[in-house]
């Protein structure tokens, strides 16, 4: 493979087309961002999203801090931290889900994802900036995530208790980056024991051992009740983890886990690609019965994105050369079907056979992200690997 | 059109097709129904849906008061009764979301439209059966359901109170359904006044005066705020309560009500029919932004066949040519996609293009409802334009 060339393409699409779009359409005059953007970045909707806020937040000052010392990147950083500070959280420190474009609030803090979203922004937009009431307010919103995540829900679980008790893969996989974030942050010991935690419970309950599949849901004892739960597989998700996976074992030095989380990448591809058009479908069920979600079948861009990042983390970490082969096949896939060549940015939702499903650049889910994210992440890999 | 030998093809249909299918496969020797049966109606998970199980026993109860007395509907009926009464509500009158095979709660009573279906079977079942639980049973579900109709979600809303009022349409649409199942348990006075009211909350705020279309959700006033709850347009629901309304309208002997229900429909129609592939769209954006919902171009079951009761209905009453003009091309498509030849019963879930997209015959949200209703309601309206 040509890593130079490969390089180039990642760090210009970045450059060159991901950050204008974002920096041209979503900058909100009166505060945060818009992240609704339909195919030529017109604004569709207001309404802002936290986690949205968050990692638009994050993406700028990342950029700053690991790519370019650009004041404009600082100054939109600044924007998305001041709205979120100003609005993002209730009155004991919980971050809500939806404000209104002047931030009133729309949806209660009923998702920690929100609050894991808006750690990251305030501890990467404090070492950007050096603001310190960023950096005060990261760790105060990582010891709430840690005091909430056994009942992550709280009122709004809707599950009655004792009655099939599960744990889920989500909260301890994005924990996973969220202390890669904040290592700066906590004291070494208290890092190296809750990477220590996370490395024992991802590894140890959601892998399944004889299929590599990670699952989203599994039972306290770490077995797979043939349930909905216990059957879903989220690709996309299961092989992000194993990039964040990856770089935890990196940073304990071991080896043996680095080769299983990337075995489960590798499974998961097996498992997940369409035999049939191409891409990774978004949803599965574990025992191939008939899938629960109706998007089942479609191709999404952070999925293709994260397992961009996956495999690239796993061949420089490994040098297996399967993770070189499946990374051809999904940067064919991914470069060929996402990027909007005519208004720039790239499609988020596309259908079973790659078609544009939904023709937004940004809406609820979808902002500015997986992508620049990833794009950096892979350049930056491509250039270790041709270094 | 040849209503006589469509009318056969309905009623056949149900009697050799539907019916079959779901006495043969669908019931639990240890109580209650399984709905989540593959291609060939093999279980492939055992937990149990309230609106499913209250659905299926409404479902037989009809059939035994409305097609034939036969003493196998009125058993299975009775067998769905046995599993609602032991295992459906929690100890305030609510009825639970889902239950495990056996009847333990899983997921608590968040959810209102369990309550309004189980309302339904109950009494449906008492009329079957002339069972007095029942029958007293359904007139509590009833009461607790207009007590709670403020705030159908209680305790697990996430919506922060006031800074978006909306209206949905979703329970005075189920009510316009219900209170016609309940009109023989009602005061005839009480059954009036909520038929009256219903009729002025659905025809005066969530049709569009303009478009016609039925928005899910509106301010208080009427108006559509440009979020994405007031741009959502859902077909089939929109579609399904216009024919309760003509119904209403029917009893009522509002004539110009009917009319403007009718115009809805095909209004809706005009917007929602796929100019490409054929079929109801799914979800729409009223004004034409990218669509909220993955799955907005799918085809499902239920849209298409409350569309063929919704446009029979509406010929029925009116006479109007636009009405089965339609009725004809929705009849096509339907009966050339939804039904599996192969091993009987109908698809739930196709892709934009007619495909099949989920290869079941039932699962969470598909059971044994929309399609008997259908075939029933569509073989009497057909009998009656023949007669």
């Amino acid at each position: 493979m040509d890593f130079p060339r490969l390089q180039q393409q990642y760090i210009t699409a970045l450059r060159a087309d991901i950050i204008p779009f974002w920096e041209k359409y979503s900058i909100d005059g009166h505060g945060g961002f818009f992240t609704c953007l339909d195919r030529s970045g017109t604004v569709y909707d207001t309404d802002k999203f936290v986690w949205l806020q968050a990692r638009q937040t994050w993406t700028f000052s990342m950029l700053y801090t690991r790519l370019e010392k650009n004041p404009r990147w600082l100054e939109i950083a600044n924007h998305g931290f001041d709205f979120l500070h100003a609005h993002g959280t209730d009155s004991e420190g919980n971050w809500y889900y939806a404000l209104t474009r002047d931030g009133t609030p729309l949806v209660q803090p009923y998702n920690i994802f929100s609050d894991c979203f808006a750690a990251m922004a305030l501890s990467q937009y404090a070492l950007a900036s050096g603001d310190s009431v960023a950096q005060d307010l990261a760790l105060r919103t990582y010891r709430n995530i840690l005091r909430r995540k056994d009942s992550p829900k709280g009122k709004y679980s809707k599950i009655v208790p004792g009655t099939r008790a599960v744990k889920s893969y989500a909260l301890p996989m994005i924990l996973m980056n969220l202390i890669q974030e904040l290592s700066w942050l906590l004291d070494p010991a208290e890092y190296a024991a809750m990477r220590d935690a996370l490395i024992r419970e991802v590894s140890g309950f959601f892998i399944d051992p004889v299929t590599g599949l990670v699952h989203e849901h599994v039972s306290p004892d770490g077995s797979h009740p043939d349930t909905f739960d216990g059957r879903s597989i989220n690709p996309g998700h299961g092989i992000e983890g194993m990039w964040f996976l990856m770089d935890l074992a990196s940073t304990a030095g071991d080896d043996a886990l680095i080769s299983s989380a990337l075995d489960s990448v590798l499974r998961t591809l097996d498992r997940a690609w369409d035999p049939e058009y191409g891409g990774i479908f978004y949803l599965l069920d574990a025992q191939g019965k008939p899938p629960l979600a109706m998007e089942w079948d479609q191709k999404l861009w952070w999925v293709h994105v994260e397992t961009l990042i996956a495999l690239l983390l796993g061949y420089r970490l490994t040098r297996r050369p399967e993770s070189l082969t499946w990374f051809e096949r999904v940067h064919d896939y991914t470069w060929n079907r996402f990027p909007d060549p005519e208004f720039g940015e790239w499609w988020g939702y596309l259908d079973r056979r790659g078609d544009v499903l939904i023709p937004l650049k940004g809406g609820k889910w979808k902002g500015c992200y997986h992508i620049p994210r990833a794009l950096l992440l892979c350049a930056n890999l491509l250039g270790e690997l041709h270094d």
